[in-house]
């Protein structure tokens, strides 16, 4: 499969090094919205199109972690359909709890890919080796990352990033053509 | 009823073969996004346009069948609403399925529009007579098909390629022209 | 309040005579999105802007009329709340419905404005006085009218359509400067 | 963090006294979506984004307020999750509720900065200090007010306001560097 994206050298060196995806929930796998009835937060939206790309990402070796401020069994329910084992709720320190990961799997922070769209992303965001944000992002967010993506929150923004990824690794691309 | 596409004669021939559309569901009759509440995925969001649409194919002659990956009574329930008998959920191999009902209905893969948006979906858009995408798929998969929606995902896109279909079959346009 | 649609002689004078305005519900008053759960449609999208819209307009002495080819409670509920009595539901040929309001209140089509978005809306679209879709409609629909609004179904389409009334009727700029 | 928006001498010294936030919700907190189910309005659509810029409002000494003419106990859970106090409901008059609250806090008009996107804001729009409208606010409102945000309602307007604040206000863009 073509790739649409092109990368430098140094991206492909970064994106070579990418172990784990922390991924922010609501902006990034949703397009933000909070759907509120009576009883209070009820739905949220997320898209078919990243529920493949996680899929994909772990069989290329790469770990989806989910890490964000609220804490909603909406979440749980998402990621147990995509298998990620990863859920981290009620964060107020993102940056303490990515560290502990890379502990648990004897990672640094070059292996880390951070994906967030919020504020309270951005120490995340310049923490990891190499980091995203929806389209739909604030400009204040936009200029803290790397790669800006064309698609926003909730519109398969993961995929995208996996489309980066294999632009810049060859096996991710293998995994890709036979997908 | 003018139509908006201009379509070369290659395609007027191959347009003319159509019999069956394959149609994925999430991201083509849907905006992809899928609607979580605490008990998992609840709601999915289709669009009166394509209902329209895919009553006025079955006018035309052209059988509509859903080829999903999911598995889901929400589906179903669409499918119903629309009369559209020939439902496939649950399928990895969907070149399989089709070529099945290929050989239920007499038919042969130049009968065979194909529609979809996500990499699971590749083979089969190459494996059909004619191929299209939402305008909001994946780069890749555009460059997979003969012709990209303008529509995006969800917003009708069955409406738009009933139309390409019209502007090379005037039996078509004539069914169009008196709805 | 100045307004930003220039209109000409012949629309200031055509839209002197409104009277009704015909409004398909689906992909006018909604994005046309048709919310599924695994009981069938659950749920559609109105715009909070047409809500005002469509009280002021009854202010403005044109009466708004829902004909629509659905049948669904939902609609019934939105009509309730906005006070609208005339809503009619499973319609298959809006213009019979139609004219036969015009015998009720003793008015002829060119006292008709048609709001639409999609074949089955043709007919009416083409027999009222002056004829709207949004944005969003097919090309094939949007050749059909007089005028294709900026907004796309659902994001406040009345509300446009009752800022180009004003630009020629001034009782009805004086209605909005006060609303 | 570096801010995107550059104002004038004039907006920093009127920003500089903004002490209230009078902030319409439908159309300005959500999308203008309402989203009916046979019971009649059942959901509405608010932002993530807003949550954040919300909390971060009052830490920066911004007392947020709700001024609706909708009654809907939807907007009492949104308002309960965000913290904020000051909820007016079923509100024709929002100048005469707005100017009980200066009352109340002692404040002027110079201190209100209104955020509305419909007729019905207008007046209120005229009367404070500073007024914003979403992007996708009419033309005939969008002329009223004095900054239109980037964003639609429901996609973060109150964020982009508060990155418009701090790029006049150097205390509050400590604190979003800090957020």
């Amino acid at each position: 499969m073509n790739l649409s994206v092109n990368v430098t050298a140094e991206w492909v060196h970064k994106l070579s090094l990418i172990r784990i995806m922390a991924i922010d929930v609501d902006g990034v796998l949703t397009d933000s919205g909070m759907y509120y009835t009576s009883s209070g937060e009820t739905m949220k939206k997320f898209s078919a199109r990243d529920g493949k790309a996680i899929e994909l990402l772990q069989v290329c070796g790469i770990r989806p972690v989910f890490i964000t401020g609220e804490n909603n069994d909406i979440i749980l329910r998402r990621a147990e359909k995509l298998s990620v084992r990863e859920v981290h709720m009620g964060i107020k320190d993102k940056v303490a709890v990515a560290g502990r990961l890379l502990g648990k799997y004897a990672l640094g922070w070059e292996n880390v890919l951070a994906v967030g769209d919020d504020w309270q992303d951005v120490p995340l965001l310049r923490a990891g080796g190499f980091s995203c944000c929806p389209a739909d992002a604030l400009p204040e967010i936009q200029r803290q990352v790397q790669y800006v993506c064309r698609r926003r929150g909730g519109e398969g923004v993961i995929g995208e990033i996996l489309a980066l990824c294999a632009a810049a690794r060859p096996e991710i691309a293998a995994v890709l053509e036979k997908a």
